[in-house]
């Protein structure tokens, strides 16, 4: 099974090639520091360029926000949340760190497979 | 199976039963209207007023956000996610709407069963 | 939000009615009575008489088996697995009691919602 | 983030690391052949000959199953659906396939991350 990874779209030149890299990869967005025991948003967002359709027999079934090699949380989507149009699916995770993160975000597209996003580190303090 | 239902909680006389009930109900936050086909933010949290246990053998597994009949997405929580430390648990879902919404949460909790919010009327136009 | 409960299709005339009711509602098969600690295999599955479709705009997206309210295990099915034609949607889940159980299933269908499946009581000993 | 995959324990000489190993690792089970358009039973079994525990800070919280880059289904676990004691975590997906499959198996500890099986093929006619 293929595990598909982000790859910085500038260095590519087909537009198609950019869209279909873009729009598969989840981002994780989230401050670089966070205060220990206190509640930390991670948001989750699918294509920073380029939006994915929200087809029934294509869309973003479910991302995943994983800390190192624990997963933290997953949220699947039914088709149609987006209202069956082009966006970007998106899930803000509300979590409390006790430690430094290795924050990592996987998402599952219904027709083109597993997407890991690249990974953000954040300062626990 | 037992479906709980939220009580107004300033009803109820025992500080106890007002902790029981708040902390374990699912709340739906959001604004009261939203544009047809465009991103509109519905955030589900537990309790109120009193916070959740996040241990691991008493924790918040899951939340689902419904929309009427239709389960727009559900997000399923790894225990520690909240620091292993009382709390909020908190997801803000993005979705969609292309026509008037009615949303319910629903919650389970891994030693007190299953939560289903009041419902939240949404005006899409 | 509305719960729907098996009705004995035996009971009702109009045939679309049994149809429906019955290709919506998760039965739950097992032995009466299991070995405590022992590996224990309950069925879950959509329809005893009729088939649901499996098309991408309407398929049952996920079943949970719940013991007392206590949810074991959930199973979400891709749009698909069934081969894009109508099946009973079917999963095995092994579990390991350790007191009597009383279980109950849910099962949720994109296009008509939750339907709840008699309770099975197993005595375990 | 790290996907841990399966390695022939016979070739792995500590005691310890093939125990890991084995109770980490989701095998496949499953007829080498099936009958297009009929329901095929695939079982997803964590652990050959070592058992994992089902404690409420570590158990198998999930399995999915794969054909390719398509995930066809999903189970969640609740720590103690096992009993919590040392078990195989198992699960049979009722699939209805049309084509040749390329199975695999992935599987979430909550201590231990990420492990994938090896992928089994199954000739579909």
């Amino acid at each position: 099974m293929k595990i598909n990874r982000y790859v910085d779209i500038s260095t590519i030149d087909r537009e198609a090639k950019k869209d279909y890299i873009d729009r598969h990869s989840p981002f994780v967005h989230c401050e670089a520091s966070a205060k220990a025991g206190e509640k930390f948003t991670v948001t989750v967002k699918m294509g920073d360029e380029y939006k994915h359709p929200d087809d029934f027999d294509h869309y973003i079934a479910w991302v995943q926000i994983w800390n190192g090699e624990n997963m933290l949380a997953q949220t699947n989507f039914t088709a149609g949340a987006m209202g069956n149009q082009p966006a970007h699916a998106e899930v803000d995770f509300k979590i409390v760190p006790q430690k430094n993160l290795k924050l990592t975000a996987m998402a599952f597209c219904t027709k083109h497979g597993l997407w890991q996003s690249e990974e953000v580190v954040v300062e626990v303090g």
